[in-house]
């Protein structure tokens, strides 16, 4: 489904080397996709990178020209791995400084000393950017034109991606409804193709599945009109139903 | 740390509109990447696409040039959004037809039309492409020069991947060690920092977590070198002691 040219689009990027070594599972796409479908914006892609310098400028200069908006995970910590912000400050060409907002609000203004320079050192933000708040645990993301950098912690993440509403203006949100029947893919291929001819504005997915020792197919029909997705789910479920198979409303998405 | 110029890079595309609409969680990534590591081989970016003709075409096209492999999930079976091997074929400048050896594992030259109409589908492979085997449910993988293109169903990704050993040429595998502990990432920064620089032949990662309501920080140190590993290893349990803390060796990756 080609969406209207007022359409936003975002682009994910998980920065970290622990996802790509397989040591780690993601846990933040999949709640930052729904998030922004919330609030009315398209996520066209994702990418996983490592934590080396080029890679992350690279890309943040690639996806913040592709992209209307740019959200990474990752690297915004204490330690010497954590380097996204130096290198955001470096893909738009501006200093990394301490900002006294970040600063204040994790306390790296009393304490021991040691605990400060870590504190400080979260507290750098590029020059330009706005603070994204972390409810969790203080050390804030930021907001570089149209790119928001926020942590790989997933509670930390979620926060922030919450937070980011006010910022992001999108269109319609897309809804949409899964319909479950243990019938294969391949028996329904042919009709399934002729209804989505029949339906352009949506989109219909298949999916198969193997649960509980029974093979199936999940349909999903997702559009920004839903009085369309219904009416393609009623097609759907008799064609099913003509295949001798009774067709059931999926449970809230995985 | 910089690979050597003999170390062969990988990138993993997963291609799905359910995975980018957060109602599917990926389940691929993680066995691709710990398996690529096993032949040796470095996953350098993963990247969540579209069922979308031109996004799928224009990124197998840049990264079959930027990688020595690119491997794909996803879009591979008989259904209309199952269009990954006809962008195959066109970002090669290829024809895609049937191949006779798929269609007989798959069984397609018996049984039904309707059925075989699917399966005829899914045995259609780009000209010069030779297959890989799917040992769960028949209908093949295939590989076009470097690039693997796998099912999307986990079961299947993973039997595919398991396939292809001999078809990868690595370098020596990554080791890593975890070291758990209940401090801060602030305050073990800067002391990590100068151990990362005494070995600058490891990569020391270090990742905060928040469990059974404390937090605390995992010490990751990976290498090609098992022995700098467990130099390095050393310093860093030294260092959680002399915090007053005590190191334990990580259980198997997550």
């Amino acid at each position: 489904m080609a969406g209207p040219d007022s359409e936003k689009t975002a682009c994910v990027l998980i920065i970290g080397n622990e996802i790509l070594s397989g040591r780690v599972q993601d846990r933040n796409l999949t709640y930052i996709a729904e998030r922004l479908n919330d609030y009315g914006v398209r996520l066209r892609e994702a990418r996983v990178i490592p934590d080396r310098e080029d890679a992350i400028i690279d890309t943040i200069n690639e996806c913040r020209q592709a992209f209307d908006y740019v959200l990474t995970t990752g690297g915004i910590g204490p330690t010497h791995d954590d380097i996204t912000a130096e290198c955001v400050a470096k893909a738009f060409g501006v200093a990394l400084e301490i900002n006294e907002e970040a600063a204040e609000a994790m306390g790296a203004r009393s304490g021991d000393a040691k605990r400060n320079a870590a504190r400080l050192r979260m507290a750098r933000i590029p020059v330009g950017g706005t603070l994204i708040k972390n409810a969790i645990s203080a050390a804030p993301g930021f907001q570089m034109e149209n790119v928001f950098v926020m942590a790989g912690v997933p509670s930390v993440a979620h926060a922030m991606v919450d937070a980011l509403g006010s910022r992001l203006t999108g269109g319609t949100p897309v809804s949409s409804r899964g319909i479950v029947a243990h019938v294969s893919e391949g028996a329904v291929a042919a009709s399934l193709t002729a209804i989505q001819e029949r339906f352009p504005d949506t989109d219909i997915g298949s999916y198969p599945f193997y649960r509980s020792g029974r093979f199936g197919t999940t349909l999903v029909v997702r559009s920004t009109d839903s009085e369309r997705i219904d009416a393609a789910v009623e097609e759907i479920k008799s064609m099913i139903r003509e295949m001798g198979a009774e067709p059931e409303e999926e449970m809230e998405a995985v």
